[in-house]
This record gives structure tokens, sequence and C-alpha cells, in this order.
């Protein structure tokens, strides 16, 4: 079965998603829609056959298109996603999910009343890299996972829109919630608004999770150099992901021993520092993976690996986070 | 004029204190004391004027003995200090000061009453890469100090006797005391004891200072690979300084330009990515640099640049890190 | 005055000179050339508006192009080229101008005869960080060159016609052609043709320049990781250009200070390490300045950066190095 | 059995033999021998039992000294070594042999006659990272050795006796030598005396074996930054080994792979790009393991692995490169 699908949304992203449906064996790219006509000329250029148009509404009306594909600014999640969901077609939206976890819940609320695929693009969760760190969680190679210490710093791209924590958060709570399984139960941070008063362009955020492991994301668009560095440590074995690097994962056999707690009060620590293993990894575009298992959880009525309760979760993180901020803070300082 | 000094306390850090006071121009090292009678055997055999005692009280007694070095354990550096004092002698105490700000104001107290230099022992504000920090910070080079980002991990070196707040912690406290000239004035931060049940191995320090700075400190005992690195973001340039690398110190000639607040409500930010610029830095050793200092300000009365107040101040910001954990984590977390 | 281009042969690097030229004001993209139907389609698919053609003789025919861009097989060149100025067409070729030198000086007299631009695409002659090295040695800031050592290094792309000196080596040969403005004047090497018999894969290649610059290339397919450094190094400053990195272009102010020539004989270096610097580098793409390069050469007359002497003094030192590579280890070895 | 040890020459490296045998349980430092006063009285602080002479002949008088380690200039090594040997003393000889192959033979000559140890001190035979890959290459794990190129640069330490061939040659050809258990049958090379007229400063080395493998050795006192970079290039795995690095021994296991010969004419390669593993090395001091072979190979009566004959064949190599850049660029420009 094909999905045919509509972008709706033609800005920075929109038209990754629009490179990919194309190609896509299981979709259809039949429409596309914003309201910008400069942008609709361009799609049209490149891809005759696109149906494009400014009007939502036609979008929705049209029988023949199974899937929405939204990429336009968070705020227009909610509404764009409800009226789609309202109409009975499946909703793959950007991430994040919405502008807050009231919005999410009513969402993910009606596209299971419809029976309806809803999913968030979180799409560092389809990114090779990320999925070798996953197994090596869940084979229990890593052991315990201690800690996870993640950064995600550059200098550019200051949103007018959102803070930092609600653009580059969400690849690090999405990829946490995936990894562990879990949502944390502590949250503390701080953050700074350094350039555009009232938008944080800085935020340090710790994290404590009720397995025991605690997690420490650093999120900037503020920073002398890119940095996309996630070390993850485990008791057995401590991994390091860098996207930017040629070798995204590196496995050290490095650990602490501590010897029979009998002995405990005279203790003495052993370190173990092994070799090093940087596994080759595949190179496949992580967007074509993620827009095909959109198709396949509608075609198959599975839920898809980047699932709504997910995109819920992460909301609801960035949403406690700032929260404690505010708190912290005052609220002036946050908006 | 040349200053004796004893050294007290023949461990891990000890015997670098009477490497470097033997070669000192500014010292006299007179005698070594420690309870093991090994380690004194070894410091006989390579100083052989050098007087050798298991007695601090000999030590206290020798009029000859201007100073005091102290490599002890924390718990005993207010002890130990406190007689020094009390008999007319200038103190040098390994960082961190004391084990408690109570303890501190004691030490500072009793040395400001008899006119004694009380220095505790930060080195890296003797480390060359630190200063010419500080002396970007100072000239303004960098323009407004955004935030600062630090991490100091590597796997290794579990202190049995405290956490890695008190171990690693006062590098890093001393060194943003030294530059930012101010106190944070909110803390929060997140911790773990991975290894030994009771004794942090790992934290993440987020920092607000009064001036609006912000900092984030990361400190662990175990970690994949060895990181020195700090971040320092200015309005105007950026830096980082990285202890392990050949060119420690790296300045960014690279910002965000905010245009004319008159259009704001459409604005549209400026990135500006110039030149990078490693400086080369003198390759003059921390340690000689500190108990030179340590030495002038004894003959010359004047406030070194480690001095017991910035100490103190390390010690309370410990202090206050600590009962944050507590009240966040609850006490058998940290203890 | 815009220049109606073809662009002839569509394999690897063809489609982008046909992208580049589609974009370029100077230019205009008139009619394509290839053999291959189906690559015609995918062009035609692409820019609706370009003629395609498997005539190279339609081409040449047409009055309306003034110029032929050929992204065909080495061998090709010279026939292509020499039929294309016979009817009166401006050429740019691909780089190596020729498979011989005879074939090129054929090539350069036609063209100058004929009063038409013929221009060999040493893309790399456009590259900003390679003009903000030939910048530094043109305004002497590097003093005099001593020497440059280049490795053009990795794993893949072995081509069946012919051997990594006439794949790789033209941009070494056309970059120090660049630089030095002179042509080497001894040449000893050493190859081997390790997977494919009778293709060199790897070659060490030392020059000698009349200046007394000394040059070493390294060139191969079988690498462990991916190389592309050049180390340029002058009397007063040295230089590391590395294609590969985030900063391409570092300039090192260290050197060595000889004394006094009177107290020669107990003379004594003094060796000095300065400041390191990464200039900041724009991200023009080199291909498009040369296509540009290429129109206005053509409109006003004037030789071309990448011009047809230089493009034949890399060819004759190519041709040079195999020679030498002949007669040290044989016929047998090379081909 | 205990060998007892005399050494000659407190210049540079002198101390370090004098430091290691000093700790060597296999070896008795009994002597050492200088002709600078000041350089034994640091000496005999330091080492109050060892006794100090300034006359050699005082030295080889001594029934009580096994065996002489030599580290005094090149042009010395061939007449004390001589002297040694004649009195029936065994003879560690620091890198080179000597100042050329005749005197090498001569020698070793000697020594065989005498049935005498003659060990020059290649010390990098000794260490972890190139044993490391001695057994990745003797287990066959790289497959057959296509090429071997590397880097030994920095700004530094310019002899003014030797040349840089003769100076920092010994390391690559020793390790090349005991990789590889072959001798090279052709050379090419390059040189530039760049500072010091008559004294080669730069040096390309190229040298191909009899088993195929080529091999391309950079040496170089003038440098932008430290380079130590070998890259073993196998048909199986390839190796990179940088002593500077942390991780000094990554093993690619990439290649090439070459389909059936039937179908060659249409040949397609594949390329395999497989994970990269820095295996854990072994911290210890190569120089000890270096002087322990040396004592092993008295008392066992075994030949060590730096043997006489390897490193005469180290000079052999050396002369055979000098003779060819002679021929190549006059005698002129090498001395």
């Amino acid at each position: 079965m094909t999905v045919n699908v509509g972008v709706v949304g033609l800005g920075y992203w929109g038209p990754n998603l629009v490179r990919v449906l194309h190609e896509l064996a299981e979709a259809e790219l039949v429409a596309v829609c914003d309201l910008d006509t400069v942008r609709l000329a361009k799609i049209r250029r490149r891809y005759p056959a696109v149906r494009c148009t400014t009007s939502y509404e036609d979008l929705l009306a049209d029988d023949s298109i199974d899937a929405v594909a939204l990429a336009t600014p968070v705020s227009t999640h909610h509404p764009l996603a409800m009226r789609a969901l309202k109409v009975g077609k499946h909703v793959f939206v950007e991430k994040p999910l919405a502008a807050s976890s009231a919005e999410a819940e009513e969402m993910i609320a009606l596209a299971g009343d419809c029976d309806l695929v809803l999913m968030p693009g979180h799409t560092f969760l389809y990114s090779p890299p990320v999925n070798v760190v996953k197994d090596l969680i869940d084979s229990g190679e890593l052991g315990d996972i201690y800690f996870i210490s993640t950064s995600r710093v550059n200098l550019g791209l200051h949103q007018s829109d959102v803070s930092v924590l609600w653009d580059l958060g969400p690849h690090d709570f999405s990829i946490l919630r995936y990894w562990l399984e879990e949502n944390p139960e502590h949250v503390s941070a701080m953050a700074r608004a350094c350039v555009v008063p009232g938008t944080p362009d800085v935020a340090f955020v710790n994290l404590a999770y009720p397995s025991g492991t605690v997690a420490h994301v650093e999120l900037s668009w503020l920073a002398p150099s890119k940095l996309r560095r996630t070390a993850v440590v485990g008791s057995e074995k401590m991994v390091v992901y860098d996207d930017t690097s040629n070798e995204p994962v590196r496995i050290f056999d490095s650990g602490v021993s501590l010897p029979d707690p009998a002995t405990f009060g005279e203790y003495k620590l052993t370190y173990r520092t092994g070799d090093i293993v940087s596994p080759a990894i595949s190179a496949v575009e992580p967007l074509a993976l993620e827009l095909r298992d959109f198709c396949h959880s509608i075609s198959d009525g599975v839920i898809p690996r980047s699932g709504a309760l997910l995109g819920g979760d992460v909301v609801r993180t960035i949403e406690v986070v700032e929260n404690h901020l505010v708190k912290a803070l005052g609220a002036a300082a946050l908006r």
C-alpha cells in the first residue's frame, strides 16, 4: 500500500520532507501547501507532478490524501493536526509534537479515538549511531547506565519564536527517552537569554531518572565551536557519541571495579582501561527511515518508533524544565 | 629575604612541594614532616640536607622555620593550620583551604589577628593559560561574559575521604572566582555516587552570578576520556581553554550582533565568524609561581593571588552546592 | 555578455558543471551531450529548457553555442577539444588538460592560433583556502619557502583508466605550480600498483624547484583515513592547509633563527614558537568561481587563473614523474 | 647474574641510561664517565654510590665492570666501542651504531670474534605500540604489506654534527627493518639544508623492498607541528601508529576487494570499511625493556632484539640514502 501524503509548510525543513517523500517507494507525494507562493513555485519547478496549494482547507478536503506532514511553526502544530485528524487523516508533525503537554494530550487522545497515526518527527531516533548506542544499552553491554552527559552547541540559528529549550531540547530529550525508556523524575536547570531578551539561548539541564541514572544536557546557540558530544557512562563500558565525527560512536572498554564489599572499609578501587572500538556505521539517511516508519505505521497499524506518547513525554520534559527555570529565575528571565 | 619552610605531608602532592621549594631562590626547604618513615627516608635520600621528622610538634617548636606548607588530608587542614598560626608561623595549605566554611573563617580570622599569611594552594591561578584568559576577560576583549561551561572529567583517582565536589571542584570554583571576581548567588546541581555508596563521583553544577553570568561545571572521576575543557562565551569573543591540548587557549573572534532595538519586533540576528587565534603561552611551572607568590606575600606583606579570602569563597561555594544536593536528593544520596 | 555553453559528458563530474552553469549569471547552459540516454533523461527532467543530444557533431554545428565544457575521460580530451577549437568554440576541459604533453602542446597551439580560450578545470586554484595560502606566499609573510609536504590519500575511487598519478596528481601539481610559479627541475618518485596490476594506486613523489624549494607529494587511493594535509614551511612562518578541517588554513608564527654568520663555527640556533592563527575563510564554491573565470576570460580576453599553459605544465610534471618511475622500476611496474 | 655497567657520556641521553640502569634489577650501575666534571658532579649528588671518572681508560681498566653503555657523539662510537671490546667488555651503544657501515662491520666482526654482546640502542624496538604493530604484521592480520608511510617531524633540535638523516632516520629505519625483516633494495630521496648550510634538516626518503613493500619516510627538524604518524597499509587491514596520541595504535578493518580475475577486463572494486580498534597498550618504559634485553643477552648468550646486525643494516640504509642524495643533488648540497 502506498500512502498519499501532503506536505504543509515549505520553510527550512519542509523541502527535505518533500525531497524524501518524493523518492520513497512507500509514499506518494501528492500535494504541498504553503501560504508563500514563491516557495510553492520553487517546488513546482522541481516536482511538476505535485499539486501546489495555498489552502490547507483544500488539502484536507482532498479525499485522495491519506496523511499530512506538518513542517510549520510549533504554535500551529496543535490546530493544524487537530483539523487533519478530525477529517480522518494521519498526521506526521515536526518535533516538538506540540507547544504544551495539554495540547499534546489532546492530540494524542483524538488520534487514539480516531484510530489514526500521530507521529512527531524525532529524526534522531532513526539515526544509525543513536541506534548503535541503543543496542549497546539494551544488550546490557554497557552495564548499568550511571550517567549521560550531552552537549549540543554552536553559534547560530536563534529561533525568534522559541527558546533553545524548545528548539534543540527535543533532540536530546527524545534520545534520552528512547535510550532509557523512562522519564526524568527530578529536574534542575539554569538558563540565560544572552542576546535576545526573553529568549533563552543557553541552558544547562540536569535530570534524574527513577532507575538512578542521571543526565546532563547542555543546549546553546552560542558557542565557540560546534559540539555534538554525548558520553554514556555505564558500569561496564562507556560510549562517546559524536554526530560531527567520522567515528560517531566510540566504545571504551573501561571501568572501575569495586572489590568485595566485605573488605569495604579499606576498599581499593581498580581501574580498567581496555580497547576502544569505533564500529562501522551505516550511512542511511535518518529522515528516509523515519518517513518509511510513518508509512508502515499507517499500513501495518503499528506504533512508530517516534511515537506520539514518546513525543508527548518530550514536550512534558521541556515543560517541567521550563517551570523549574521560571521558579528559580523568575518568569521575566524566561519569556 | 629567604623564607624557611617546613613541608608537612609527603603523600601524593607533598613531594612536589618539596621539589619546587628546594629549587626556589626565595625559599629554603628546612624540614619535612610525615608520620610515615618510609616516605621520610625517600626524601632524605634525595635531599640529604633537609631535616626529617615524624613530629609536627618539633616542626612548630623550631624557631628557624618561618612557614609551614601543609599537604595533608582535608580534614587536618584546620587543626594543623591553627596550631601553626598560633605559634606565629605563616601557612600554605593545599586546596581546599578547609573542610567547611566555619573552619575556613576561623583560620582566616586567626591569620588576620596574627598578621600572618594564610594561603590555599589554588595552583591553577598561577597557570599561564588561566591567566591568558583572565587578561582577556579583564581587558574587555571578550565583552560581557555570557556564560562559562567547563568539564573536568576522566577515569580514575576516586578519593576515599571526599566526594568529587571537594576533590575536583576547588579547581574550577577557584578559577571561576578568579576570573569573574564574584561569587555565585544561585546554585543548582545534580550528583550521583555511582561506584562507592555515599561518595558522589559525578556532579553537574549550575551557577548564576550577580553580574548575570551563568556557569556550568561538570566534575567526574568516571568518564571515557580525559576532558579539561572550558568554554568562555562573551558578547564579543569566545575562548576555549583546554589544559590537555598543545594549544591550551583558543580565541574565537565570533559573535552575534543584535540590530537596532527600534526594529526589534522584526529583528534579524547576524552571526560573525572571524579568525581563531591560539596565542603562544609560556611554559612556566604554576607550582613554582605559586610558592614564589607565597614567599613574596610573607616578605612584602602583600596578599597572594590565591588568597585566604578567595580560598574561603571556594569552600563556601562547595558547601552551598552540597547543601543544595542534600536538599534535592536527600542526605542519604550524598554521604 | 552571456556565454552560451554546451556540456559534454554527464558521468561523475559533468552534472556539477551543469548545475553550476545553470545558476551562473555569466553563462547560459544551452545544451548537454552524452552517449548515454539515461543520463540525458535525468538532466532533461531537472532542466527542461536545456537541449539534450547524443551527437557531439550537432553541438559543434550549433552556431549559438560559444563554448563547450568537456567532462569526458582523459583520453578524449585532445580529440574533442581539437574539434571544438577548429570550429571556433572556446573550450573548458576537466583536468588534466590532456593525456600527454604532446597533446597538450597541440591544443595550446591551436587555441592560440584561433585566439580562443582553452582552460583546464583545476578547481583547486579557485578554492578559498588555497588562495589564502597563495596570498601568504606572495606577500612574503612566510619568507622563503623551504619546502612543501602534501598528502592526499584515502580509501576509494580507483580509476580503471588512469593511475593515481593522473587522477589525484593534477590537484597537487596544479596547486604547487600556482603557489610557486615555477616548475620542478628534479624529480624522484616511488609508486606501487597494490590492487590492480599495472595501475599504481600509491605514489610518493619528490620535487626540487629552481628556487631551492623542495616538495613531497603523497598520493594514494589506499589509506586508513582521509588525509588532505599540506604543510608549507617558510623561513618566517609555516602553514598547514587541510581541506578536511573546519579550519582549513592554520598559520604558525614559528621558525628558526640562525645567528650572525661571523660566529658561525659555534652557532646556536634559536627556535621561536609564536601564535597560531586560523583565518576565517569565505565559503564560496570554487567551481562557480572557476566557471565564472572561464566566462570572463572569453568576454574580456584575459587569461584565466587556471590557464592552458599552467595545465600544460601540470601534464608535463606528471609525465616526467611517470618517466622517472618507468626508469626506476621498469615499464612493467607501471602499465 | 647482575651485569656491572659503566655509562659513558652524560650529555642529553646519558642521564636516562643512568637513571634506568640504577633501577634495573638485572644491572648494577657501577661507574659513570664524562670529560665534563659539572655533569659528573650532578650524577654524584643523585647517586652517591656510583663511581665518577673523567677517564675512559680507568673505566676500561676496571675488571669489575662487565659492560659499557656509550651515549657519546656518533663519531666516537667506533673508537670507544672498539677499545671496550678489545678489553673484553660488552658494549651498548646509542643509535646509530656507527658513523659508517665500514665502521659498523668492523665493530660487529670484533664483537663476534670476542664473543661479546654489541647492541645499538634502537629504543623504539622496545616500544609497546611498535610491538603491537609488529605482532599484527607477523600474525598476518594485516595481510600483505602494501606500503608504509611515516612522518617524524617537528620544530627543534638541529644537531650540529649530523644531518636529520643520521639524527631521526635511525628511528624509522630500525622500525622498518624490525617490522619487515628485510632491507630496501631501491632507494630514492630528496633533502634540503634549509637553515644551516651543509646540514640537511628535511628529507623525503622512498624505499622499495624485495617483497614488493614500498615505504616513505619524511624526516624534518622544521615543521609547524609535531607529527609522529606511521600508516601501515596491508591487503587486509590498515594501521596508524602515532606516538603522540593517547591511542598510539589504531587498526582499521578496511580494504579493497578485487573480484574474480576471470572477469578482470571489466573489474569493479569493492571497498570495505569496518570497525576501527584502538587496542589498550601497556605503559612500560621502552628504555627499561631495552637495557634489560642487553643484560639478558649478556647473561643468556642470546641476540638482543636490537641486535648488532640490525644496527649495521640501519647504518647501511642511511648511507645508501645519503649516497643517492649526493648523486642526485651534488655533494655540495649535503655537506
